[in-house]
């Protein structure tokens, strides 16, 4: 599908990992709509990863930064206003990893300076990201910002672990700084609610695969896969969508609101 | 249990059918905790049910009232001021009845008139009440206002039916009237979301018993039972909670928070 | 702005009733993107305003139907689905009418047959379309609803009356009848929450112009337009969209998650 | 007001700094409604409040703990099971602190470094609180939790700055341990978001009075003062409300759920 939704757009895409990874397709759609982009990611997950591959087919720059170094941050704008000779016109933050679901500790048993580092990976970085910015004057007017998140954020899942109340400040900062960048420079920011998606990072969470199946037959239209994600990240990078800012956007055949299906009540009754 | 906690206050409970109905263990604790109560309910539903032997324990006239007729509203205000000699300090309004689900008519094949039928005995007439009890007068300065709700107002219940969205509607009201009412006599409105509960209104709802199962399964707590539903209700009609209003309060064991719990997944993967 | 996103889909436009009218301005959006429409509205709007004009430029048949009559509905799918040869894959449900508000009655002063009317128009009017869309099986697979309402289904807003309880109702219906049909054919249904918008319809609220200039006065990027409200619901009839449903979306220009502005706070001190 | 509401309970109130604090008179309201308590605050904290005053009046031992230090934390749920040769069954959670805002750093120029301190101190401490008490078994079955927290974790309000954010992470791990404190030992978790309150705390933020004027004029009951939020602490503490937990409750005189006041808009048109 594409039908140039995004000429002359350009943008940064946070995140591409492999190409299970949400950005990686957002990366390819982006470009078949039309758009220029910047691919960024940290040091290690580049060379762990397959970005250069992804690179090569999106004829784009790779301008490597962790997301917790500042002077990483502002490399990156730097570099990308060079790039295009200009701002951006679209972001999208995928990052998110916890140190306490990769060491295998529980959310009733968990290590606070792992936590502190999930905080600064997953949340903080964009606000790190959107301070930098902003101070580089990086985001164009009417520029888009998309950041992925998880209904976690909203409601108890165990196996979520601290990325729960991660997500949920993630959502909030989304908010704060949506009215930030909004009165400055009509700049939006929403989080889009992705449903349960089996992409490199989703694979390390505990009964992952339970849930998936569970989500599958609560949704009315089953569970979003990662390929319409980035359509519909694409559709919010538009200028169809220019006046929604500072929302959290379910993208999830329904699950959010869904108290019960009858597939599941069938399953309970076994 | 009981701490006085009402002592004083006089109120009007309304839809105590039989000794299962939130409303009648509702007016026992109230009377309990030291307050004076009348009891109120439609002249049929005081035909089929037992409310003469609730109105003995609680020493406690009936005035019967149609709470989709104005002349009944009208009367019932009249005659409880005169009872008091004065107005009531609170309200409990646990009133509903779809007639689709009667009839057993499916969601995708409502009867708009039975649909009416069901908005005004179960919606409108909150607004009834207290559009009626505003003209008269009759809610004292500070008074509390309870109406019950259940959580398909907020995410789709099959089973429930046209319900879902005539406890949308009440709880739309709540917030309307209570601004309203909040702003002339500081009247306090609230809904309360129970768990589901088996009473004789409940009993009427196709696979109820199967989400009961489930409800019972998601919840931390459990299911919240018609007995606690009636200690919180005190806790909203008393002077603990004053500047509590146009909320609608979850008392669910924690359900609505929880979007699967380890119980459940368990459940899926057999 | 036009990237052929609905080329080759049909459609059903409820509600156009002159060139201020959101549903006048999809209407023109979504033939610009291609789409074939049929208009609808009640005959009396029909005669009041110039849904022919629209009809002109649209290229589209226009079949009167009184959203409160089962016989017009009725019709309106037979003709739509022998006019297109088939059913459709979107329709927009801009229909709202409060009798009260007509009338002058205050919100603490309704009549109820008045209410009646007004829910029966602007929300059951929801269920009334999609019960009879799905017994002529007139939406295809993957189809899209897009409904109207506005904030004040979520908050208390004095002026705008019983308007608030019946666009709760409205989205209530959205995500049970969301639920029954992204079961049966994955049709997806959203409401959109729209700014104030100066229309015929939005003149009649008495307030109207303070509260838009308030919420201007709150909203990061200021109220959402007409033309952009168009521009957004096209979006959600896109395939770009296809696994949001039972979803309200703010097009609101941040409003909706703003609690207070600078610019407001520096008017409370004035 | 007292009704022996707590009677035989044993709790612990952190965050009492001086008597304008909540925490202060939820201590004193505690103690009237028959409860024994343990105060605990910073070192730093005790030393620059009056808390000493406090325990003469509550008769209760101050046991110091830093919220960042498990081992802190340790000492202080041992000692508590000392002094009351068991556990407790409440516990407040009153703990903010803003080190940007301290600084005078505003939203968009935030130091990371003294975010992380913030939501160590402001909502990382209420887990590392948690799980210490899990730990050490030290909350009684059917225990309560509550913790403060503001409307601003869920809309911008520019003058919170990074406090939102973190409000919105404290209300998650709300929920989150909510979750698995209710399955393990029946132990309710719930936050209070209460009216802007003129602490000692709230004078730190710019702008402050100004939100408070038009959070007052919002609100149709008024901002709810700190001596009736300690009232309806003591409610969440009681048995009345055992049921209710995982909730964010607003206790603002029914500010969030109010669009706009007629007070507000009179005031915009001047």
């Amino acid at each position: 599908m594409s039908h140039n939704l995004l000429k002359g757009k350009k943008g940064i895409i946070f995140g591409a990992l492999d190409e299970k990874s949400i950005a990686w397709k957002t990366a390819l759609h982006c470009v078949a709509e039309g758009a220029e982009i910047v691919l960024t990611n940290a040091p290690i997950a580049i060379r762990m990863g397959e970005i250069n591959e992804l690179a090569k087919q999106c004829n784009a720059p790779i301008i490597p930064a962790d997301v917790t170094n500042m002077d990483d941050l502002e490399n990156l704008f730097i570099k990308t206003k060079e790039h295009f000779g200009g701002g951006v016109d679209f972001m999208l933050h995928s990052i998110g990893m916890s140190v306490n679901v990769r060491k295998g500790n529980d959310y009733t048993n968990l290590n606070y300076d792992f936590m502190h580092k999930s905080v600064d990976i997953s949340a903080m970085s964009l606000h790190r990201v959107l301070q930098t910015a902003m101070k580089h004057d990086a985001i164009n007017e009417w520029g888009s910002v998309v950041a992925l998140t998880f209904i976690a954020a909203h409601l108890a899942f165990p196996n979520y672990n601290e990325m729960a109340d991660i997500k949920a400040m993630l959502e909030s900062i989304t908010r704060s700084f949506g009215y930030q960048y909004g009165n400055k420079k009509h700049v939006r920011i929403n989080t889009v609610s992705q449903s349960p998606t089996i992409t490199t990072a989703g694979q390390g969470i505990a009964g992952f695969d339970g849930f998936v199946s569970f989500s599958e037959k609560m949704s009315p239209l089953g569970n979003a896969t990662a390929e319409q994600c980035a359509e519909f990240t694409v559709a919010l990078f538009s200028d169809y969508t220019r006046m929604v800012t500072m929302q959290n956007l379910f993208h999830d055949g329904g699950f959010s609101s869904t108290g019960v299906s009858e597939a599941v009540v069938a399953q309970m009754g076994k």
